[in-house]
């Protein structure tokens, strides 16, 4: 790969945030007018490529959890090489680009290439959906911290900080696990958490968001019912007691008994 | 309070970012320019206050870790007030309005109220400002989860959950810890973390940004050395080596030894 006269080859690593495209931030926007290439991912709303000039190169790489259109390496080296060859490319990444986004392992690529490389953050859909279901992560009396966790491992294994994570008095917030839910939800009961309360949000912020509610021992039974495929965020906390919808299940147990 | 006649009450909690007013998000951008009344906190940048309209009532309601102008009491009754005679209050707050921001609870005042209530998530410092100095919170064989958790509790107390994050394979952010420093190096101490990486980020991404690195045996001393202030985010973890300063800090050990 060489470099080409009168390119300045640059990356940004840019967070799209969970979906609505309003959630990008101003210094997103202008990354992409700025941009002579973008790079892509499935859990970006195409939407955001208009800001980019319409002679831009934009270029799909579709990576979702457990269907990489694209290895890792593959989009390493297409980063570069789009560099070098056309200036200054926009590596869009759905959330946050270093919250299990393999960012970091882009820019130490593009680092190992001497071409800098601006990191922008996005709203991770971490924080930001359980906010537009306007369950708080934190809450005074109910949660003073929040644990974020994936729920897909290189191995495919679930990760082993769930298991601490269930034992511990955080939000536990998981990405990428709605397929390993079974698995984590029996090792929250094995922690003893049978009524801890659970959110399992599908697609958050876009037009197809979906919300199920329930407790560590109805959450499957719910999502199965409720057909909640993936993209999904699990919610396991206190916190969710306060959704409106919580509130509701709490009441018809009650007139049950 | 009574509700004027031609007025639609109307609450927006908005999270502002951690302070460069460009990580602000388009939604944000457009709920201030709606704005008939913005209350803001120390955190948010007053720029951000020129995309409300001119004739906009501002109002500073500063509150800081440790340095409460107004009680929460008084926010929220400010909150309902404003919106029941002016409409639309937009409720700016640093970071995101559910990390630490005691969010919940001016939802949950305003919904007593039954004024409508919308969240706009901000980008979390907790994610933000390791990210904007390329320290990952995330990353493949370093770090599998993060864990935020507040320096500042009710009680005046370190957060129990801390003792538990500082046993866990987390990457650990701590906001509002910095006054807490030593008893928060004491307890990662204890759990046997003496050579762990820690990072101290002072006003991150604003323009007196700040960066300590070290390790739980090093940071208190860097830390005055530096003469840090608040508000700094603490950073314990392994992805803390992945940062350039701390590569630089390992190869003078190595010189040395």
């Amino acid at each position: 790969m060489t470099q080409h006269k009168n390119i300045t080859a640059k990356i940004t690593l840019l967070g799209a945030g969970p979906g609505d495209p309003e959630l990008l931030t101003l210094k997103g926007v202008k990354a992409l007018q700025n941009a002579d290439v973008v790079l892509y991912d499935a859990l970006t709303n195409e939407a955001l490529l208009e800001y980019a000039p319409a002679e831009a190169i934009k270029v799909y790489v579709g990576k979702r959890s457990g269907e990489h259109s694209y290895p890792q390496d593959t989009i390493n080296k297409l980063m570069i090489d789009y560099a070098l060859n056309y200036g200054h490319v926009v590596r869009l990444k759905g959330g946050d680009p270093f919250v299990f986004g393999r960012g970091y392992e882009e820019l130490d690529y593009a680092t190992s290439y001497n071409i800098p490389v601006d990191v922008i953050p996005g709203i991770s859909s971490s924080i930001g959906v359980p906010g537009l279901q306007q369950i708080p992560v934190t809450h005074r009396g109910l949660s003073e911290s929040f644990w974020v966790i994936t729920g897909t491992t290189t191995s495919g294994e679930v990760s082993k900080d769930i298991y601490q994570a269930a034992q511990s008095s955080a939000t536990v917030l998981i990405l990428m696990g709605l397929k390993k839910l079974a698995k984590i939800v029996e090792i929250f009961k094995e922690a003893g958490k049978l009524n801890l309360p659970v959110a399992v949000v599908q697609n958050g912020s876009s037009a197809d968001e979906k919300l199920v509610v329930g407790t560590v021992e109805t959450i499957e039974s719910l999502v199965q019912l409720e057909l909640i495929k993936a993209p999904a965020l699990l919610i396991f906390g206190e916190v969710v007691s306060l959704h409106p919808s919580f509130k509701k299940l709490v009441k018809q147990y009650a007139s049950i008994a």
